[in-house]
């Protein structure tokens, strides 16, 4: 079977358990999973980047290094670097139009709605940012912890991120192998 | 007041949501905490780390630069190499004898035994490692996410430190900022 290839998103100021929630249930899943699964940490280039509470992490490829992913995470945090960040966007784009399942957690919905990904559709986000969101025209389920709109997937806030990756699991895998990931997490 | 000082600590091969969660926790109560509460990621040396499904952090001080600490956190994944290392028990047990609040996530409850801080203590593990924390005489609590035996504190596997993390914060400074921070983290 083909590679299943995974890029999570890392940036400065990056929210800790955004991105290491996710980072968990989906590299259990790869250590599982008979078809391979690949899940890298990706980021503008692989120089350390300092998360929003000060954890020091190395991303494993550059963007320019990474090729086409099947999945990719975009976690929140300190998101207003990535909002003005017209070639970050322009990526998120072309990674949509690739085929690639695009996903967020936290308010890293606001950023995927920059690149008009969430248009038409409903999506899940952290309660601080539900205002924001449907003040870009975004129908926002305040009770989901995620959404899942086919080619996009959201979660509301950071914990979220490890219910929505237990999600695509099922989704991507079956729900056998996402109870399998829960019961190796003991996420109750 | 004085500074309240917590270490996480990182090695080659901890499961990364068992330091992440705590570390979210503990960083985010940092933040919102009218006591200073510093949170250092502490290895054998600062030099990179590779977790137990790949991803490298960079800790933030050496065991010798580290100091005293209030509370200490020793999460689980590939425990095998601590418990090998008299050198790290050895600065387990001079920091519970120092007065450092000790606790353990998942199977990081071997460790803490491996310094017999469990001894006539019950405690909380992962489920895969029930039978060899009570074959070192540990009474296992297999219900609990986590056990609080005053000077130490134990959790069940991986996601359950981000329980135990809500809970020294509701015993350390109030139920107030625990449920703030669960609010923060949306850790319904």
């Amino acid at each position: 079977m083909d590679e299943f290839r995974i890029g999570i998103a890392l940036w400065d100021g990056v929210e800790e358990l955004d991105f290491a929630g996710p980072y968990e249930v989906l590299t259990a899943w790869a250590r599982g999973s008979e078809r391979p699964v690949t899940v890298t940490a990706v980021a503008r280039s692989t120089e350390p980047v300092t998360c929003s509470h000060g954890l020091r992490v190395i991303p494993d490829a550059s963007f320019e290094e990474l090729g086409h992913v099947d999945l990719f995470v975009n976690p929140g945090g300190r998101v207003d670097p990535l909002l003005g960040d017209d070639a970050y966007i322009g990526r998120l784009r072309a990674m949509a139009d690739g085929g690639t399942l695009m996903t967020s957690v936290c308010n890293g919905a606001l950023v995927l709605q920059k690149a008009n990904l969430l248009d038409g559709r409903r999506a899940a986000t952290h309660w601080g940012s539900y205002d924001r969101l449907e003040e870009l025209g975004v129908t926002v389920d305040r009770e989901a912890r995620w959404v899942d709109e086919g080619m996009v997937v959201t979660s509301a806030g950071v914990s979220a991120g490890i219910d929505m990756a237990l999600h695509l699991v099922a989704r991507l895998d079956s729900e056998e192998m996402s109870a399998k990931v829960r019961r190796y997490i003991q996420y109750d």
